[in-house]
């Protein structure tokens, strides 16, 4: 790899040590990289601890010559990456006036009252001979610190104030980089996204047609949207254009109606555009989701023109009142049915003055199995202007796995009931 | 630290340098090993390189003479742990004939058809000398190699069956040698949990005692459901717990009602318990949050007992209709207000004859936003039988931090409501 066009993340915090976090800063970094041609090739997480942190950053200094980290720059006791990566540079730390005036000015503007606490002063110190990275959107500047064995970039861990001082003060550092370290090569990844197939029937697909395309690396994602297909190229940008662009065109033709979109695109979109291009409205009863297919929908800006509202019908009895589903549909089949599902989407289609209307009721477990509906039974229903469509399907998983895969599996029924695609035999 | 009392975790995959992955199997190894005196001392995530993988273990097992690996067990052909590994040891790889036949059993056993495609054949493919870790949850068996640096044991990356194979299979190896190493020292944590305030006003609350308790350490983690306060001793088992112990105390008596709880506490699952405790049944209204409260509540295993449903609202038509809302009010006041979301709390409180209700509206973003109600404006209402309090806030972050951190909220409204802290002044 040419220099510069490889740079580790490091991650500081107790807390990811644990593994609680959701990185949303690795996602995002690893994007904006990429588009330059730069790779994160490794990613190593250390505790709050000056010890673990100087070793990661040195080592990442030999090693790739290039850091990125995120975390330790706020106002807490346990906040040290500044002065143990000052260390590994042979640096103090000194107090800057101007960064100092700005906090306090923040403070005052936001009206906080009094003054700057004193455990927020902190925040001011920087490493001697370091430049600072400003930070337009929160109160911790970044830092970066630089020798003969490469350079170190600190960002904090909050996800906004990273992706603003990236984009705004490190970018156009790396960028540089790269470009002098001759960075004609490029790194080029596109991801193909499917649903409702597993991975290994994926594969068999693919397997007997990958030979057509040697010059892309090909992974496979499995999690609980269902599988993406990461296409990737190293090289010459338009060689890579190429190569990439065959491999997707292959694998969207072999694996057909599974496709549903691709990069970051996410199914709830992928059916809101198809609703809007139909001029559908659309409204949704939920049971064991509890209303996770509502807010996967409405975590789309500009649902409000589609999606209408919907019922939450945990409970039976608002089945029956807020839907109008039958008292004797749920005494003869269950809740947990094609049958009551049919009901439920019709009735919240109707009710809510809807072109389209979806449901799921099912089993989440971990209580509530039995032999004939085990935990992981669901019943999904579409009704596209008065055509119902309802399957059944058995879900692996515990829990949550289930409902997220309901709702992924709800929206995907919907997207082929909008294109057609949806067989209409009975589940 | 005491031989065989520290790990690395070693994650291995392309897309977990793309950061996308939400890591379950961190934050469970970590507690599990914690419960023996084990603590991560380091995490890295290398890509599906062979390099990269054989470098990121050898200085594992240099620097701590353990590691456990998650993921590249798989089927398809980016999977490529197991032989990186083994060359780290020196070992060439054998075909287990007694995994492969599992393999078959299983593949028939789910009724798949056909015979066990060729890309699952090398998952019965295990390193020279290795121990086998069985996979009861799976079909990738998980590998244990050791020699004089140290060890390292591979498992699989799906959450459901790393953790069953840690559990039955790792955890007995790892408590032996943690014992063998003479960890008579334990790393004992507990986790304080509070919301509705910074974490510099709880840093300032917190300073002034702190020096009541230098036998441990303590950590701020703030994320959306605010602020945790993780607390950390070291050393003999009885000593330790003592420290812990009053740390939380007084952590607890500073802090007053902004904790909720402790450890893995989620606050709709301490909600749903002071429901319980007071037979009250619970209907939400939501409008921003399009459903994300009702799957918070729902994602609570027994919250059926408690939980009646609710009504997504996000049209303003639904508003009126489903819960009642007046129109008078969404032309005085905006569908936007403290006003608006009473009504949506009272109206679904009444119309799904529960004992509870509680409502969200406001504005997520991007776009409509106002000077007056600019994005981030929220409200929320809770109305327990009868009494309904309303308030207004202003959020920070983007669309889905706003409607997380709203969702956090109104269930913390309800717990107030619920244990008569809530204050009735108007927002």
């Amino acid at each position: 790899m040419a220099m510069g066009t490889a740079v580790e993340l490091i991650t500081i915090g107790d807390e990811l040590l644990l593994g609680f976090t959701i990185d949303t800063n690795g996602a995002f970094l690893a994007r904006e990289l990429a588009a330059v041609g730069v790779s994160i090739v490794r990613r190593t997480s250390v505790g709050d601890d000056a010890t673990a942190i100087a070793g990661a950053v040195r080592e990442a200094l030999e090693r790739t010559g290039a850091a990125i980290t995120t975390g330790g720059l706020g106002p807490t006791s346990d906040d040290m990456t500044k002065p143990s990566i000052a260390a590994v540079f042979g640096r103090g730390m000194r107090r800057d006036e101007a960064i100092l005036e700005a906090l306090r000015a923040r403070w005052k503007a936001r009206g906080w009252g009094g003054t700057l606490p004193r455990t927020n002063e902190q925040q001011a110190d920087v490493p001697e001979g370091a430049s600072i990275l400003t930070n337009r959107h929160g109160s911790a500047p970044g830092i970066w610190l630089e020798d003969e064995r490469g350079w170190v970039a600190m960002l904090p861990g909050v996800p906004r104030e990273m992706r603003g001082m990236f984009t705004e003060e490190l970018l156009p550092r790396v960028r540089e980089r790269a470009a002098a370290g001759g960075a004609a090569t490029v790194v080029l990844s596109r991801t193909v996204r499917t649903t409702s197939i597993a991975e290994s029937a994926l594969a068999d697909l693919i397997t007997p047609v990958a030979s057509r395309h040697t010059d892309v690396s090909l992974a496979y994602l499995p999690h609980w949207p269902g599988v993406d297909l990461r296409v990737t190229a190293r090289g010459d940008a338009r060689e890579a254009e190429r190569a990439v662009t065959s491999a997707v065109a292959t694998l969207r033709e072999v694996a057909g109606a599974h496709v549903y979109g691709e990069g970051n695109d996410d199914l709830a979109a992928v059916v809101l555009d198809l609703c809007r291009a139909q001029g559908a409205q659309v409204a949704v009863a939920e049971s064991c989701t509890g209303g996770l297919l509502g807010g996967r929908l409405t975590a789309i800006p500009g649902s409000s023109d589609l999606f209408r509202g919907g019922v939450i019908a945990y409970h039976n009895a608002v089945k029956v009142e807020a839907l109008g589903v039958a008292e004797a549909t749920l005494a003869a089949h269950g809740a947990v049915s094609v049958e009551t599902a049919r009901e439920m989407a019709a009735g919240v289609r109707a009710r809510f003055g809807c072109d389209v209307g979806v449901s799921i009721t099912g089993i989440a477990g971990p209580g509530g199995g039995s032999e004939e509906k085990p935990v992981g039974t669901v019943c999904c229903a579409v009704d596209v202007r008065g055509d119902v469509v309802a399957h059944r399907r058995q879900m692996v998983g515990d829990r949550e796995e289930v409902r997220q895969r309901s709702t992924q599996w709800a929206l995907d029924l919907l997207r082929r009931g909008l294109t057609g695609s949806l067989s209409k035999r009975p589940a």
